[in-house]
């Protein structure tokens, strides 16, 4: 039981078409590093070198989530994190998600392992409540245990990890704007038609069994989201252009990441997805909109240690 | 090319647990059976041996689907046939789907096979609509194909043939009261919250998942229809007891089948399926509500030739 860890985890695609509030993936190469000790009786003490996100153990999403833990094991045990953010806030890429899923997965390891990755998942959502108000899994399920994960139930948490096939590859775009998570949930209608609902529930099952089978035409018919992206989409600018190039592109499917304005495309060719996300950088470019584009299989291992 | 042919259609559970509207699975043992001929240019001609339904082929589901085929066709080829209904009209279990289904699959196989399995899911879908109003696939489909199908989606028509294990073993019980198709549309809501679309959409992927995996317990958690079942169970008497004696014996789930008032309830061992079959006869015969039990397998076969 070292005193001292650094840990990796991933940033995430919630939603992925029809999927709201359910389904998550966890990219490779992006995500936030987390250095934690343990220190003592001194309660929590968070550093974010260049990050103006607030380090009060209180509010910071990774010091809620961290607290979440100790409290369930009753432990008054201090501890000290730095967290290296490259998961910019307000990208829809779960940035808060990945730095309250790295924190309890680096104090769980400081500790002895004393919970399952899914055990911790509620703890990760207890950062996510104090981030976005509500106390969402879909981005930290996938954070933490890697893979292609469906919340099936909130009420009891029921995370589930998915079949789906190692070849995929996702386009990630941000177009560096702001959208908070706030405002893009208030734009979202409380009602919805059923004949609407029909629809998406359709689309979530073809996407599971085309993920499971796999079938590739399955998953690329199946990624639709009819609630959501449609009214989502006018936040995010060139959204429809970002979408035609994927879908010219050979992409399986394209929709918002999470609350966006982060855009994602599906892939089943590693080539295709790199020539997509340069139509990506080229559309913004030409739009004279900062960006950043990023392209991965989907992360199988989730949160992870790095020494 | 033989000119008479006789076929079975099995009766079907639609909407199985979260699916309205979108998932459906076949029975064995119980179906109509249908005798068809080619009769020259005669036009359709049906008969239906004890069963007050109407015969005339601009009305009759089974007319109408099989003319539906010929006009698809361009075809003005005389058929004959008799349909012996053996799956009650009312029932819950895709009693106009059997015939619709097995009259196109009768009349495609007479006609010298010019149609997939697949493709007549439209032309059932015609007959449907003649009965209910709607043209719905999600009994037609599973009663030509076999299986447990998913309509993915209607516009354009997408049906997909489910991953499911074999032992799967299912109880349905019909209380012999009237519940028209009709009626228990009309009592639902056109509009629902984006939340409990939320829960619902996450049990069909649990249940999609749960049935490709295979994972039993995640089929079990996820047969459970927050939007439906709440409205439509209060037309059906001893519904609560009925979902209560099923979980209580073991059963992975249990539900409506289609718009009712038949219950379904799903097991994975057949003993098990047996005793919830009998302690379902039990509760209607103490409330004196005449029934009728059935316990089978999925079928995976669909329609076929009998002779």
């Amino acid at each position: 039981m070292s005193n001292t860890i650094k840990v990796f985890a991933p940033a995430t695609v919630a939603n992925v078409g029809p999927g709201f509030d359910i389904l998550g993936l966890a990219l490779e190469g992006i995500g936030d590093e987390i250095e934690m000790s343990l220190s003592g009786n001194e309660g929590l003490k968070i550093q974010m070198p260049g990050s103006d996100l607030p380090t009060d153990p209180g509010v910071n999403v990774a010091g809620v989530a961290v607290q979440a833990l100790l409290d369930d094991l009753g432990s008054s045990q201090g501890i000290t994190m730095t967290i290296f953010k490259k998961v910019l806030a307000g990208s829809g890429l779960g940035s808060s998600a990945s730095s309250a899923a790295g924190a309890v997965y680096a104090a769980n390891n400081l500790l002895g392992n004393p919970f399952s990755k899914h055990e911790l998942v509620r703890f990760a959502m207890a950062g996510e409540a104090a981030s976005s108000g509500k106390a969402h899994a879909d981005n930290v399920a996938p954070s933490l245990l890697g893979g292609f994960t469906l919340v099936r139930s909130y009420e009891p948490l029921d995370v589930i990890r998915l079949a789906y096939p190692e070849d995929l590859v996702v386009v990630v775009v941000h177009p560096q704007i702001e959208v908070k998570t706030s405002d893009s949930k208030r734009i979202l209608k409380k009602d919805i038609s059923l004949e609407t609902a029909i629809a998406q529930w359709g689309n979530v099952a073809g996407l599971v069994a085309g993920l499971a089978a796999p079938d590739y035409d399955l998953i690329g018919r199946s990624l639709q989201d009819v609630i959501v992206e449609p009214v989502r989409s006018m936040l995010i600018p060139g959204f429809d252009q970002l979408k035609q190039r994927a879908i010219a592109g050979g992409a399986l499917g394209c929709s918002i990441s999470g609350s966006g304005p982060s855009v994602f495309a599906l892939c089943n060719d590693t080539t295709k997805a790199e020539k997509i996300g340069k139509s990506f950088q080229e559309l913004y470019q030409h739009l004279g909109i900062d960006h950043y584009v990023h392209t991965s299989k989907i992360n199988p291992t989730g949160a992870r240690v790095l020494s």
